[in-house]
């Protein structure tokens, strides 16, 4: 006999990769919602998920959707998120769990918080899952399976308000962590925010260095090169509003990675084998670090 | 019937992954060189050279092993051409043809040229394969299928020369492009110099702020960070040499990639999302550019 469903009634706003893969797995499993509502604003984004039958109830006002839920979701571009909570914080059922998939935490606590009824219990959470791809069709049930996801809740948060949400990412098949929302902003600017700057502009100064010698520069792209443009095809929308809500800490890391990198730099200029040697051995080190925790 | 060899006697000096790669193409194939003399003073290299049985002749002493050659190639790293010269220059064939493996090409220019006895002709070439291996084990016949590699032969060189390195690659499956040495030195530094020392570097900056938040910041590697340290496991000792013998194109790259990296950061200290949206949308373009001609 399957476990109770963790919440009776769950509604997921925003119905992208994240969002529709999140609909998709509740719907199999039945033990994480025995309802899902799904809500989404997007042009034929609503007809397109009464196709796909991924949800019970599919809304396309935000207001209207979350009424009478016990969970609920944000699973939009953080960018989007004090604007959806004016419009839902009304609605909100007494002893609803809210959480979300954001990127970015301090922003959650800024955008969410204030606008919080009473006796709405509030734990952000962020999936560490993602493919290329977006849209309601690119979701699949599997997408949670061994990753990580943080949860940020703040001091004094309900115990079982984030017992709720921690189960439902178990279902998922995902390995749980909690820390607070400014050591998250620092360790996703590190690993995701900053290097997605990186292959942005690593792409556009080489586009200007293949103008200015006429040279076809990337036809000769490398193996290093190649592996900073994965990256760099990814979603417009969502990133800008990534940079935009991480602000401090993306800067502070950018700080931190050009002052590195000056200094190998300099390393370089002066003739220092010595300290280039020991940064290509760092970096060694850390790519078997990688290797041995099966990240790499 | 095959066509006849381009050299008569190819002598093979460092048998690395490019250099071991050659051999056993040359032993294969039959058109690139009649007999293939392989040189290599690394600690038990000859012996292994002799049980795999990947040349005719094997030598460690580079005077005695050019000796009679028509062809020589480099496959050392690039900090020891110097020294290398100096001990093959005095036994180097007239009409000898004499190429290279190396990453980075004013610094052969710069380090063979004084030194080369008249009648020798030099051409310098770059092949742009690679693998994360090292060593005679780890080279293959089908290496060079399909890669460029670049010619950077000075203006006035004897152009039966160029032809003879130039049918070589080609008979190894290889791509050609010429352009000149400086050219070459701006192109590699940003396609893959660059993306190296971004890669040792930002594995030093995160492990410093592993240590600094007592997060295993590492765990939660994304996609973004994973990527990057896969090139960061590279051999120490010729990424050394190539950043050693870059410096001026490197310093280059590495200054206009950090004017870009701080103008992407001051707009997003700043808010312009438009500044954003437009370097995300050049990402993206680069990578369309790079899948559209299959270096993806």
């Amino acid at each position: 006999m399957a476990d109770a469903p963790v919440f009776q009634r769950l509604c997921i706003i925003g119905l992208g990769l994240i969002g529709s893969s999140l609909a998709r797995l509740a719907r199999e499993r039945g033990d994480i919602a025995a309802t899902v509502v799904a809500c989404d604003t997007g042009p034929g984004v609503a007809a397109r998920l009464r196709e796909l039958g991924i949800a019970d109830v599919v809304e396309t006002d935000a207001a209207r959707a979350v009424q009478g839920c016990d969970g609920v979701i944000l699973c939009v571009p953080v960018g989007t998120f004090a604007a959806v909570m004016r419009q839902i914080a009304p609605h909100l059922a007494p002893g609803a769990v809210l959480t979300d998939s954001g990127s970015t935490k301090g922003s959650v606590l800024r955008d969410l918080v204030p606008l919080l009824p009473a006796g709405v219990h509030l734990v952000p959470g962020h999936p560490m899952a993602g493919t290329e791809h977006s849209g309601p069709d690119a979701g699949f049930a599997t997408l949670f399976q061994g990753r990580y996801v943080i949860l940020t809740p703040p001091s004094g948060t309900d115990a079982g308000a984030v017992a709720k949400v921690a189960a439902m990412w178990e279902r998922a098949g995902a390995m749980l962590e909690t820390m607070d929302a400014t050591t998250h902003d620092k360790v996703v600017a590190i690993v995701s925010h900053l290097p997605h700057l990186i292959a942005f502009t690593i792409c556009s100064t080489a586009d200007d260095l293949a103008q200015e010698t006429q040279e076809q520069v990337l036809k000769f792209a490398a193996s290093g090169f190649r592996d900073f443009t994965r990256i760099a095809a990814s979603d417009v929308n969502m990133w800008r509003d990534i940079f935009l809500n991480n602000r401090p800490a993306l800067l502070e890391m950018l700080a931190r990675f050009s002052e590195d990198a000056q200094a190998l730099g300099r390393a370089v200029r002066w003739g220092e084998a010595g300290f280039i040697e020991d940064r290509i051995h760092r970096g060694q080190k850390v790519r078997r670090g990688l290797i041995a925790i099966n990240q790499a």
